[in-house]
């Protein structure tokens, strides 16, 4: 077959996820997969290893062989996962969906790092734009920011967990006198909240929306210029916008400075962007920023690799994979062992549920396999004092990417019988995954631990600039590899959008009704719920007369 | 059949989960539960409801009617859960599992909130210890704390996801210049960010274990002690402890107070006692506290109830069953349209996970069932730019608990565009429920919505401290209904012992090797990844020969 687009063939051509050769055969393989009880041993866990751009992958602990490794690899050929990878870098329009209404664009965040001697792609596309964007940045942050102490930084969804995650990793590092809030939520408490804290005067707002017209945005983007008219401060001199060309906050009469981004970075995806960089040079400086695109690019670098073993991006999704469609597991948790990283898993729940949650294929077919994966998880050791008691002994399996560092990030450590605190932060990292793989046997049934519970553990020396750019686009490239095994189009989101047509519906009928009147054209459950809301102000549900439906 | 203990008769003479009628019946209607495209209405949400300790709990969007809410309620009284329930008010030792060596204790959180004039339970066992503890309490915070305006919390698990969801959620009332911080983690980069931002003069420090032996928790201390000493401070005159009697952290001698928790609270059950007072009262007031306190024994009142309509509890526990066990879907989001709730789903999914993530029952004998589901979520409208995409189109569905508030907790509000924020705020999440149940057409298969995705609504007028104990009992008393229900036991953690033997044994290793010797009880496989580990110190690791290992 030949496509009109040829760069097309990577996505069309091949055989459908379910149709396969390895496919096929790796469901047989998956009725009797290894038990890890049986196999873990030392030899083991060295040669179930990759390594790259300072990340080194431990996938011993996951319930594959070298057959089925083996024959990922051949489902990775088979899809043309990495041709689908590398027509993504040179910047064809991979975010489409064929004989749909779709986005049709390019999916350029590898581009926003490839700045470095060695270039990624062997076309560049985009660069001019990026460096000009980075070069704005650089000028700006080292001349124009010298009143501000504090970055107030409003934004949601990928215009905040992704920055969010990044400033918090790099805590550390931050620079002395700094400090950030982030404004998310349309929720008046959190904006009242930071108000309290900050001091305008010296306050740096950065606005940052992809379409300029993100509706808890605009609203927080309003209240604090009206916070400022009201002390007399000129809000244009106060704050920044991250947004498209041509958007309504694309106006340099209304902002101190202007950063855009492109229609080429999905908001999930725009870490390594103006989005993350504005936050980051504010708090860390702008050469930590440039420091963590050079690891998201030495990673980037490893996503074209044709061997699994090599391509540490695709190893993590088909492991992914293997446990997702095969062993038939629906949630990974992902543990970091570092309190900085407090905020990535969250991060990354957004990036890899919003990419892969999706039910139709390339083609518009809805899909006959599982698709993204529920991401959640909180720090360890903290996490091990919580929900590890089902990861344990619950009677489902979840698997786990523990994530951890040879040396902590600031030079203080702490010795306490024996052992330092980041000793004993790695040594438990280590015993949970060992103790997930090998359980325990017991004559008390409650004390019994089954085991052959699968963890990869994704280590590097010591969480700085450059280990959490190679972390971020590792999760990225990850993603986005899912999403080509799984045939579907990760980079569009018209899953929202129901739910913002049927808020702007009902808030048009709160309007409504404070003139006095009804807009029926709001859904009439809808109004009613209004209506059991509004009940609740006098001080109790006004229900239908029931007994059950009063306390006495 | 007659039990040496009576009491036991509700855990060990009711057929089990798998065997009751209901549980048969159950299973037969789930073949063809309604479809809320079909079913939703404006009379549906309003007769599907309950109302109680000032929490409105909307179902109309589950997949029941009213027989399936017969049955449920049958399998309520089949199990005899709320027998079960009386058992745990009244103290009988209910953390036991038959013929197997367990933990033999009572459950009595209820009772930390059972001291207002309608008693919740007949008898009000320890009614007296816990009044000492709060009146210790209420002294040591009106008059020992003045010259302290900063709270360093030093705790993990129970002893600090609970208390500072309960702080954050109650941070509109703050009391001025007063502020908190948390270490949990032994991540040592966690206490030196901690000791950057704090003035140890002004600093009560509050040492939080149950056991007094918790390593992370000793760790900690000892490095904040150290502090002191190294500062020329008495570290005595700036810890409390709260543990339990007779533990190594019972010792007037080393703290300026110490206050008591017991035996009969776990861990993850412990926000009402002087876990959660100690926080509460430091940066909230004492009177805050009680007002929770009197909000969670009002909640407490419904939860010994027979109706499932009457007792909001039982209900949530029994949609969350039927989601689980009859629907087969194996996780639970909590959506809270709050800012302040942004550490509430965190403290659920420990409180829920540790006590239902178990695999045999009341008798020892392995469960043939699901128990415990996965519980995870993040703040709306946040959320809804994050994994909604997922809820509303992905490959599988997810209940979802969305929890909102008519009013803000600050009185400031903003209108913009004919509305007000929390206005926003709430047709958001009433939006996003009705779009889950409802879904939408479209000749495009992207912008297809199935709908029939299930929430349930819990609402109230406004987050107060009262609003919040209310919340937290609604939950807590929801966990034991599932355990209950299930035939677990959900108050011990037998899950988390074997990864604490694990660590100390790797520890032991490390300790061993800094002599140059080499543990060899220590399991091998643990030692070799100390190994990996230690390689990545050099750069990159050493592993043996193989392209595959190194980056080029």
């Amino acid at each position: 077959m030949v496509y009109q687009e040829e760069w097309k063939g990577p996505f069309l051509s091949s055989p459908s996820f379910s149709q396969c050769e390895a496919t096929k055969k790796l469901a047989e393989l998956a009725l009797s997969p290894p038990n890890l009880r049986e196999v873990v041993s030392e030899e083991r866990m060295v040669s179930l290893s990759a390594y790259g751009a300072g990340i080194l992958l431990l996938f011993g602990f996951q319930r594959v062989d070298s057959q089925i490794l083996d024959t990922l690899q051949k489902l990775a050929d088979e899809r043309q996962a990495v041709a689908q990878m590398k027509a993504l870098f040179t910047g064809e329009k991979v975010n489409w969906i064929e004989g749909c209404e779709s986005e049709e664009r390019a999916v350029l965040h590898p581009s926003l790092r490839d700045l470095f001697d060695v270039p990624v792609s062997p076309v560049r596309p985009v660069r001019q734009e990026v460096e000009a964007e980075l070069h704005k940045i650089r000028t700006f942050f080292t001349e124009k920011v010298s009143g501000f102490t504090t970055l107030l930084f409003i934004g949601i969804g990928g215009s905040e967990l992704g920055p969010h995650a990044l400033v918090e990793a790099l805590e550390p590092y931050h620079l002395p006198g700094k400090e950030i809030h982030y404004i998310a939520n349309v929720d008046p408490d959190e904006m009242t909240s930071v108000l309290s804290k900050i001091d305008l005067k010296k306050t740096l707002v950065a606005v940052v929306s992809k379409s300029g017209t993100t509706l808890e945005t605009a609203t927080n983007e309003a209240r604090i210029r009206d916070a400022f008219e009201k002390s007399a401060i000129n809000s244009k001199e106060h704050c920044i916008a991250v947004t498209m060309p041509g958007t309504p906050m694309d106006d340099q009469t209304k902002y101190k400075e202007v950063f855009h981004l492109f229609d080429f970075v999905g908001g999930r995806f725009s870490s390594s962007s103006v989005v993350g960089a504005v936050p980051v040079a504010f708090m860390v400086g702008v050469n930590s920023f440039f420091e963590m695109l050079d690891g998201a690019s030495e990673m980037d670098r490893l996503a074209l690799r044709g061997d699994i073993r090599d391509n540490l991006p695709l190893l993590l999704a088909l492991l992914s994979v293997w446990n997702r469609n095969f062993l038939s597991l629906p949630t990974t948790a992902v543990i970091p062992y570092a309190k900085s990283l407090h905020r990535f898993p969250a991060h990354l729940q957004q990036c890899s549920m919003e990419s892969n949650g999706k039910s139709v294929d390339r083609t518009g077919q809805k899909v006959s396999y599982p698709t993204g994966q529920i991401v959640w998880g909180e720090p360890g050791t903290n996490a091990q004092h919580s929900f590890f008691q089902l990861l344990h002994q619950g009677t489902d399996v979840v698997p786990v990417e523990f994530i951890g560092f040879k040396e902590s990030q600031y030079p203080e450590d702490f010795s306490y019988k024996g052992t330092t605190s980041n000793e004993k932060l790695t040594a438990n990292l280590l015993a949970q995954a060992l103790a997930l793989a090998t359980g325990k046997d017991s004559e008390n049934p409650n004390r019994y631990f089954e085991g052959n519970r699968p963890s990869t553990l994704i280590l590097a020396k010591k969480l700085d600039a450059h280990t959490l750019g190679a972390l971020l686009s590792l999760y990225e490239n990850k993603i986005a590899f899912e999403g080509f095994l799984w045939g579907i189009n990760s980079f569009d989101q018209e899953g929202v959008q129901l739910g913002k047509v049927l808020a702007e519906s009902l808030l048009r009928a709160i309007e409504k009704r404070k003139e006095g009147k009804e807009d029926i054209t709001a859904p009439a459950v809808g109004r009613r719920l209004l209506d059991l809301v509004d009940d609740l102000a006098v001080g109790r549900a006004v229900l239908p007369e029931s007994k059950s439906h009063h306390v006495t």
